[in-house]
């Protein structure tokens, strides 16, 4: 049984972690924080995450420095459902031990320092930490998120956006002059758990925001390798994102191509659907998976192609327990799929 | 043209009333204001509600003694979407001039002081306002309000409650050994527009709140006659409230003479719409409409009601405009109905 | 390994236990299948519900006369989603054999056959069948239902309404001459999964129905004890009930007195959570607990209890398993919750 | 007063035409009627449409031949909320008087008749009226609308699309090598009001659907002139669109000049609300407003736009007001908005 720590479970991606270790075959519980010394930390588990009743025996408890380190030296795994600053600010601490790091902040996604004064507003100086670390996207690379100690969960909107289009872009489909479009529309959970007047219930409504220049778009070119067009929007439903991507395909591109393309990307990834048609939003709603469909207009050259995660799963929980699983030697999908 | 004037319009009751004086063909918007000096004064209107974004003549303007007293000489209507205690405090300064006061707050809704500092928290000492003070109820207390300086315009609960409620105690039909009994679910705006994590997004979903306690149920027992049990619920929705009342009759009673008693009560009220199946609530939403629906086992002697309203229309704005409508010798349904 | 048949996957409850089912570590899903034979058993399950995409193994049969007798004779386990007819008329087969059965129509729940011409429109003449049947309450009648072989899952209603009420009429605290009066809120899935223009998105609105005569009134009162007051609603969700139950309470009867009903009633039933506070809906969404609080004014006797559940989970299919699990001599949580 | 005829009132666009007429100071209405002679044409509206219960005198009847003819000999205006079979086949008939029709199908609004086959279904044959009928986009076209008798109401998502596109397009900043790319999320009331598994409650989520085929396409393409790639959503809301645009500006483009040509395009139109921020949904819902903010990268050149409109009101029966104002010499906004 792996020894786990979940530092953040006051949010809605910490409770979820919780919720997915709890019932995990291969995981224990060992304790469980809040990232900041909020008035949650006093309260039972319920009082927050009423869905989480039942689970009775987890109990917040501050974080510390002493804590962190106890954590380095004693757990197996640690998950970091932090801001990405407490993220950046605490790597160095929890990685002087034996622990191995989910991190599921935005600090560790990215190898050029820059992007994170100019997008997330602090500057980087945790640089071995950065250079040690891999980018968790699961289904892509495996093979080095299995023999690191720091693993950078991807964000939500570059998973869904990654897996529709790094098939295409890495069989060499895309026409490199006209950049991907992608449009997508994400539940409220994505904006954190937290008082806000733009999202409380009255004001929450559809609409485009963070318009050419919202965070993750470098995230999404850095690991797709190519610019694009990225427009994010707040939709009124609580959890999921549906990424609509709208390409131009090289000259003389086919839809068997396409097809091609998606099939041996995803061969082997049970938790990358390959649908027959259009996802809907709820077909993922509290799983795991990558729901995919694509049409091409073989005339125009143009593709669209819908991806649907869960964003609180897949886009960020249940791929730390894949790339928790990955690093731990255990089958990508333990505690996730039925066997 | 009635001269009118606006405090507290960066709530969601404020906008409506903003809205509807700026369609009401005998009213001219003079003046806006917010109830706290806050951020928002200095926004412009549409930067608070989107949807107002045509009214762009409309300012905002921060309140102060001076202001009132110089609304209470020169306004006719001055209408108070304001905190409870704001209106308490400010009731004296815009009752020395010639203006007369519609109140959407609780602060003059009941008689009995001692309400007060149990139910809102506040020790009422305005008490010759109190003693001026109409209670709002359109259908039911026309000729009073229409004499009155003060208006205490409903709160929302008692609004759909007392409109169910009434026709039956009225005619004698209630069995006094039974407490009706209320359950009624609002949208979220009947919380107002504030940062809260209670009403984020994520967080709201259907749930029983202020059980056995709520500050409504002093206001529906005083303008019913009778004790109630009252448990209000919120619901998953923006607008709107479903009340659904349970109440034993006298022995003998009939399903005709429910009827009549409604029929009765509401003839010449086209506000009330008595409707042939129980309503939906969006057959309410965004109307001033009360729809009301009723059925009575004979044999056991219970009957079920259910009353339908917008609460931020029949539940607090549209009320208003009835009141307002009704002091300034305007037909009731002035500005809200067509003609 | 148990072998287990499900009839009427087409439907939302029967699409929930092909879920449960195939992730339960002690059963086998063998065969599955639509109860009529429609348009749906030609397609993939995928493409009926897409959730269940991954479970591409699983294929819709037509049922017939001839797979009712196999399914009696080599199951260990069918569960029944289907209509009430159907289950009635297929009953006497189904039972032939070696299998158990778990019905989650209405068919088999009542003991008195008037009530089947009267609420369910059709005569019942599966006289030995409902003879043997249990009602497969799973908390309060564990031992009958280990012992059967037919089993009627309770309704979505009943199940919130007779948790809520049973600790407290078996304790005597309610007051006889005052009836119980329950408000209950149902998500839309509780009206089936099909084309109709009542349940279509725009038409769904809160709104009563079904006010004083529904079909799960006598379900209720059958295992209750005594008669109520059920007004159900529909709710603008998809899954969920919230059941708001009013009581008069014996005279003298304590908050203290309530608290040891309810923890003596559920000591050693970890699906009923006894919360802190009023559930909120979303708590028990995707799970199958009951969630359940309570509050007793004493000075009026009155209480109001709300029960909180998930009308396809615990109102349905979850619910079927705890049944299956205590019919197989499982632990009732078995596939529920994690060990 | 101009008398006037709505036929297809069982639907939302045409309920929310019969509440607009009733509103409307110049016009009575003086018949309603269904487009199919089902069984709503023996209810009373409010049976079909509870939020119009208070419009008693309202009463629909079925269409005949006889009832066409006549209305063409007798009304002013005719509005046409029916399908675009229907519209089509009487169309002649409607013409042969002195009314002018409102046409809110897709049956007149292209004039190449390839596109009904294709994309419609029907082979038009109506020529001469399709020859006569005029596109309706209220903002662009109003001398030719105000001289016309036919006219051809636009689509809901053209409605959005040219409102965002055509300015950019006139003024030529958009790079022809690039096809803008719009997504639109539509409430589900686009679908219209009926039975359908697809349009259930339970089954509406965010969704892709008439993927490089909708039948809006050609529309978007012929009132703009340059091809574009179009994907509509479903949204999980009742009414309201929002698109999202993405287009390719010209080499050297610069934001003030996108500015420029929103605001001469839109100076003169109040319906028009260029914005200081992205419009939310909710802005627009119940209003016949459109919405338009843009922002452009200068850098890469591209530029996203979203416009956000109700669709049964500018997406069809507001736009139909306006029109029918233009085409009886009204004030295009008279019984829109306040004076």
């Amino acid at each position: 049984m792996l020894n786990v720590s979940i530092i953040g479970a006051s949010g809605y991606t910490g409770a979820q972690l919780v919720d997915l270790v709890a019932r995990h075959p291969d995981m224990t519980l060992a304790r469980t924080f809040v990232s900041a010394n909020s008035a949650d930390a006093a309260k039972p588990l319920s009082a927050i995450h009423g869905n989480l009743a039942h689970l009775s025996q987890v109990r917040l408890e501050p974080i510390s420095d002493e804590a962190l380190a106890e954590l380095a030296a004693n757990m197996d795994l640690v998950f970091l459902a932090t801001p990405h600053e407490a993220s950046h600010d605490w790597m160095a601490t929890l990685t002087s031990g034996r622990a191995k790091i989910l991190d599921l902040s935005g600090a560790f996604r990215l190898k050029d320092t820059a992007v994170f004064s100019q997008f997330y507003g602090f500057e980087h100086t945790s640089t071995d930490a950065l250079g040690n670390a891999v980018y968790g996207l699961a289904e892509w690379y495996p093979q080095a998120i299995a023999q690191s100690r720091i693993i950078a969960v991807p964000g939500c909107y570059p998973t869904a956006s990654l897996s529709a289009l790094k098939p295409l872009f890495n069989a060499q489909l895309l026409d490199s002059a006209v950049r991907p479009v992608i449009n997508a529309v994400s539940g409220v959970t994505g904006a954190g758990r937290k008082a806000s007047l733009a999202n409380s219930f009255c004001e929450v409504s559809l609409q485009a925001y963070g318009v050419l220049g919202h965070r993750h778009t470098p995230e999404i070119e850095a690991y797709l390798g190519t610019p694009v067009i990225f427009t994010p929007h707040l939709g009124n439903f609580k959890r999921g994102i549906l990424a609509t991507v709208t390409v131009k395909t090289v000259a003389g591109c086919t839809a068997e191509q396409l097809n091609q393309a998606y099939h041996q990307a995803y061969a082997d990834h049970p938790i990358v659907r390959l649908r027959e048609s259009f996802p809907r939003l709820d077909d993922v709603v509290n799983t795991p998976f990558v729901d995919l469909h694509w049409k091409l207009d073989e005339k125009s050259g143009y593709a669209v192609i819908t991806a649907a995660i869960d964003n609180v799963m897949k886009g960020a929980a249940s791929q730390a327990i894949q790339c928790a699983n990955l690093v731990s030697g255990l089958p990508v999908t333990k505690g996730l799929l039925a066997e």
